[in-house]
């Protein structure tokens, strides 16, 4: 694997040799927030949003981040410079800091990784992939908080009912999947979910680019509207838009990828290129 | 402060020395249990309580700890043995270990940190305390996992109420506080929430000598019922018995300590100090 650099408190240091005091709050107690995303043509995406919600995370647990968004550009710049392949993902992450009576929050600790970008197979864009509908609502769903227990614990759901991965529901509300942002397409009107979710900022910008097309909607969706859409897909950084062609034992629409999200997927990707 | 020591994945070190690399699990994704318990005359109190309690935290999470019972009392009374004072809490931590994608679970990383106890002012108990309750569910309530970022960020409001801590309830049903077990008595009737709580230890053995005393009910608590209720406390490890004689503007009871509170708290010290 290819050296990849991090910066901790401070220091610019091999990802390898990062270690943090076990009493820091975020192992001890998950107190602490994080957020990703990628370069494209060794330039971060959106990095302005990605730092945006990060300091608003970061404030929502009352810890402060040292650095300018200057500075910390900076030193992204830094490490993916030191990087040895073009595009890669960067993961900041703040926590409580080290605590004496690991309840008290303390000087934050701040690190900025990078890592390899995941790869995905073609065939989930040309054929889409299946979900398997689950309720559950997360503790702080607006807070991009490390708390992925739940989404790690329920990963043998995957192979058991051959999913590509599981959709949030609570009570009647369609929500999201456990690292990506859900839609529909009905009667060619985008439509999904408003509250109770984490904004990711991919599905900003697919909310972005779709306005100029199509009725943009975002509210409360139903799992009986859930029944009756035409498309669906998924979004995330690393994802983009990934067509989702069954959900449980349903087919969504005639099963296959919809001419809506086609064309939705092929703004976003120009948008991409004209980076 | 004294010099303290852990165990950390086969090696016994000063605790200021324990690091842990920044891809662990239980840092990036909160995919970690814990368990915490005390020494009474150096000696870990219901340590095979806390220990199965652990492995059944540790199990639901796919997480298998390599060392029997036999030998996790071993490293213990080292580590109790190399401390310098005579009573201490004593955390044990296992988390998902160094994952390469930040999702798959690895080898776990496991941890047994000896602490310096909190002390409590003797003014708690002989005058009790006060709670505000507010409405929360954890996500995964029975597992003793790291998830206290809310528990955390809503220690403010303890301040803001000028309240000890908070109670938690979910719909009309009581719950716990963030780290301790809820009681109350009514016509010398003594009762607990049954379900979406943390089962702690202190609360079996408290339930276990009531019981030869008083009736005991484990059932659902209403909210109704919390303000009806004669006396009111708290359990807890580091804690004990703690009386509640105020919740939100209310007084319980009389608003002071009750006696059967009293009754019951001399129970607990006398089996503790006959240990």
């Amino acid at each position: 694997m290819s050296q990849n650099y991090c910066y901790f408190n401070g220091d610019i240091l091999p990802v390898q040799d990062a270690h943090i005091h076990i009493s820091d709050l975020g192992l001890l107690r998950s107190y602490a927030v994080f957020d990703y995303f990628r370069t494209y043509k060794s330039k971060p995406f959106m990095l302005a949003d990605h730092l945006e919600r990060f300091r608003n995370s970061a404030e929502e647990l009352r810890l402060t981040l040292s650095l300018t968004d200057g500075e910390i550009g900076s030193i992204i710049d830094e490490l993916i410079h030191k990087s040895e392949v073009v595009d890669v993902g960067i993961r900041m992450v703040i926590t409580g800091g080290y605590s004496l009576d690991s309840m008290a929050v303390s000087d934050p600790n701040f690190m900025i990784i990078i890592e390899p970008l995941p790869v995905m197979a073609e065939e989930v864009y040309s054929k889409g992939v299946s979900l398997k509908t689950y309720e559950f609502l997360r503790e702080v769903p607006l807070i991009k908080s490390t708390a992925y227990l739940n989404a790690i614990k329920l990963q043998p759901m995957k192979e058991q009912y051959d999913v590509w991965d599981l959709l949030y529901y609570f009570e009647n509300g369609v929500l999201e999947s456990p690292r990506n942002n859900f839609f529909i397409f009905k009667h060619k009107v985008l439509i999904t979910p408003k509250d109770h979710i984490l904004k990711g900022v991919t599905r900003k910008k697919i909310l972005e680019l779709a306005r100029g097309v199509f009725e943009v909607q975002e509210r409360k969706l139903t799992l009986d509207e859930l029944w009756e859409a035409d498309e669906a897909f998924i979004s995330g950084t690393t994802k983009r838009i990934i067509p989702v062609v069954k959900i449980d034992d349903r087919s969504i629409g005639d099963g296959e990828v919809g001419e809506c999200t086609k064309e939705l997927t092929q703004l976003f990707d120009e948008y991409i290129e004209a980076l």
